[in-house]
């Protein structure tokens, strides 16, 4: 068995089940062992951004890793953003990066670059296999870490996968951190005992259905506020009816300004995702005292639990009733074209919202929709979207997702589409066309100063107009396009019948 | 005069022209001081591998850097594949990369990433502006070292950009190495007079007209032999009919099994681009003994110049005979194809050739094409090829770029496209549309299997196929599709004609 073949092995040991993958001529005999050993179902991407923003995509909705395998140096580096991205929603990935033979390395030959450097800034675990022996080894530490939750690199030089050797691992024990900080209850508990102006503040697993149902006896129990942050990898919508601390520095102080204590759920205290000139870092009172119930990594269902049987809250919570709006009309704006989404969305559903400037208020106007996951660009690196899509698509077994995508950051792994269409992922994507980098428009407004032609040669992506329809057709993807929400919601309805992708291209 | 001010006016007195931009929140005051001083030409690319591939491009046809405009963290991420093959061939570069705020770094925001990191690994000089005072000196040190073919990466934090304080640098003396080792010279006649067997190997600057018309002043006075390294960045071909070293081990070193002695202008002892088991990863007999006239990083000619002076050779070299051949017809082959080329390719053409598998005797094949310049893929990353043509159009001042692209690697970076459409740039791209990525398919077969359904899954990229025409025209770049090397031929023809960009889709 060669170091490759052990590779394959463990990985399907340890619970691995899909691999995303571009590999190049350094890969080719861990491409040669996935081909023999039957396990791991492969999804190619025609670009690394898409497989690793597919990688994120899937953890998110499986809840667990899957494989990337990239090729050597700049493949690993075309696949960073969304690795950046992926790191900062907590998504599980193991990637698996081939590399120059060991004995190569000395002769820097042109396709040679420090892969582990590159690795380094996203990846909480990172190894370069030694030998074939090792490999297997590695490869169970490195999926025992992404199950975690972290991004683990196993840097896999061509020998080590070709030379006989190898050695299977078993699966290594969960290392997530399960444990409830009784202490932490404790205080919590106090301070809803005691005060009236307490914040609940959500993040990461905190809003999957299970910690906001817990949420929700302690909010029934005390009468505390719960929101959720600004920008979430997952929110499981449809347990509570959650607002989300605004982006905005100004809106988040005043969202936030009656709070004496905030207590943290996988949560961290709101900042501002860019500094401004005399604008405050923080986006909540520096009069707040903040409080850790769970950190990211810890179990929030499990602490929250805790604090609501500590508190005497009632074990059942009444559902909020479900009211889905009327399909509205005319020209979109963000709000309405929330209450579109709501209004005809699959039960289920998976939406994945990189809707940047259009998008301030499709979540709240989306409010009234049957429960559903909602998904963002954690990290800001666009391009996430429609990666994410797809392999949110592969994770949900048949659930619709709908990708509500912003065209210029649409543009950075438009070639996910490919994918889409290869695998028939059943995927409806909405392109928000507005020709232009609006969020960057309004960034510049602030600079104070209109924008000249040279600022506008760089702000606004018309001049030619991009034609989404035709770049969909042109990787086998169908498409049409609407400039009503009516037009926009027929075909959509159209697209949740098909088996397989579709793309609309909306004006907006 | 705020930072960004001063970094503005650095970049223009000390020579920069253009700048490549792909900005961000973060980059806003650099880009209103874009906007408020005249003088740099700023280029839009809709990703930011197109925006580094773009300066590559640029530098190898200008022979002077540009600089790039990146976001912070992972926007500089996308783009390292292209500073990668950048670094490779030795093209200066200035990347201007925003940042948070300093004083916002302790908040850890999403989008707050290890910048320097990520550059580390491409640059030459990487350095973080402590604050608005210390930016133009900065940026003149980092056009300093662009200058001199290396990359090097400003990061720009926005405060140093916005804060008042800002002080303009005046240009830095050339750091080129630009003196000749005499010794070295010396050594070198005296090989070249005592030996046979003797190679001069070519790379880099020693591939420039000036430089390869000593070497065949060179080669007339001694017999030697002359080749240039398999891989370059630019070719200046037309002066001396001039082979490159195979890319394969076997054929490398049958090519090479003669000599004795390695004369390197410019260039490194040949290496394999892999490492395979069993197959040396030298490409040059062990028993040849290597010497080095000039390094990449000196200047080829003037050494070559001393050598050839020193040998008593002759000032005037014959210029080979201008022989064009016909249009080739039929279904093209590598070799036809490059006929092809030559038949029909305007004097001074721009080549860009990331034709991968297809391409092994395309360069051949144009053996016969008037003088021209022809550019390939350094650093092995694919998707450098739409991007540098993009970047060599503008460099070239209305020259003709025949950017000639692997389907595969042309989807890296197809949103190239849509800059050549906005800038009206005078670039024929072929796509070379086979469907696969049939170097891999090479590859695998080299493992010593045939590729089942998981590997097919990974290496094919036909289901469903692509349509070049159609992702062409969703960026606004016209197209059309040729099967035969003479209807390949006439639409090229007629793109010549065109005031801006064209796209053929080309079977083989």
């Amino acid at each position: 068995m060669n170091g490759a073949e052990s590779l394959v092995h463990t990985l399907i040991n340890s619970g691995i089940e899909v691999c995303f993958a571009n590999p190049g001529t350094s890969e080719m005999h861990f491409v040669a062992a996935l081909d023999r050993i039957p396990g791991l179902r492969c999804i190619p991407g025609m670009q690394e951004n898409v497989v690793t923003g597919m990688a994120d995509g899937y953890f998110r909705i499986a809840r667990k890793p899957a494989a990337t395998l990239l090729h050597c140096g700049p493949g690993l580096a075309n696949g960073l953003a969304n690795l950046h991205n992926a790191r900062r929603a907590r998504s599980g990935i193991v990637n698996i990066v081939g590399d120059q033979a060991t004995y190569h390395w000395p002769y820097d030959p042109p396709l040679s670059a420090d892969t582990a450097g590159f690795a380094a800034a996203v990846s909480a675990w990172v190894r370069t296999a030694k030998d074939s022996a090792s490999v297997g080894r590695d490869a169970a530490v490195a999926v025992q870490e992404a199950r975690a939750g972290r991004i683990s690199t196993l840097i896999l030089p061509a020998d080590t996968a070709w030379s006989e050797g190898g050695v299977v691992a078993e699966a290594l024990p969960d290392i997530s951190q399960n444990h409830v900080d009784v202490h932490a209850v404790e205080a919590a508990a106090d301070i809803l005992r005691a005060r009236k102006n307490v914040l609940l503040l959500l993040g990461h697993d905190a809003l999957l259905k299970g910690a906001q149902k817990q949420a929700a006896r302690i909010q029934e129990k005390t009468g505390c506020h719960v929101m959720a942050e600004s920008i979430n990898g997952l929110h499981q919508r449809g347990v509570l009816p959650i607002v989300r601390v605004p982006y905005g520095a100004a809106a988040a102080l005043e969202a936030l300004k009656e709070f004496e204590h905030i207590i943290l759920v996988g949560a961290r205290g709101p900042v501002g995702f860019f500094a401004y000139p005399n604008i405050p870092s923080l986006h909540y009172p520096e009069s707040a005292a903040l409080h850790c119930l769970a950190r990211a990594e810890q179990n929030a269902e499990t602490a929250l639990e805790s604090l609501a049987d500590l508190l005497g809250a009632q074990k059942q919570i009444s559902a909020p009733p479900s009211r889905r709006p009327e399909i509205p009309i005319g020209i979109p704006s963000s709000e309405s074209f929330g209450r579109m989404l709501a209004a005809i969305m699959p039960e289920q559903a998976i939406v994945m919202d990189e809707t940047i400037s259009f998008g301030a208020q499709i979540y709240s106007g989306s409010i009234d929709a049957p429960p559903h996951d909602w998904m963002m660009v954690t990290g800001g690196a666009i391009g996430y979207g429609l990666p994410c899509a797809a392999g949110a698509a592969l994770a949900g077994g048949g659930r619709r997702v709908i990708a509500a995508q912003a065209d210029g950051s649409g543009m950075y792994t438009l070639q996910a589409l490919w994918t889409m269409a290869r695998e028939r992922l059943p995927v409806t994507t909405v392109i928000l066309s507005n020709r232009k980098y609006q969020i960057l428009l309004g960034e510049y407004a602030g600079v104070g100063a209109n924008p000249g032609r040279t600022a506008l040669d760089m702000l606004d992506i018309g001049n030619p107009d991009l034609d989404w329809v035709k770049l969909a057709n042109g990787m086998g993807v169908e498409g049409a396009k609407a400039d009503t929400l009516e037009g926009c919601a027929a075909l959509m309805q159209g697209s949740f019948k098909r088996n397989g992708p579709f793309l609309i291209e909306l004006a907006i």
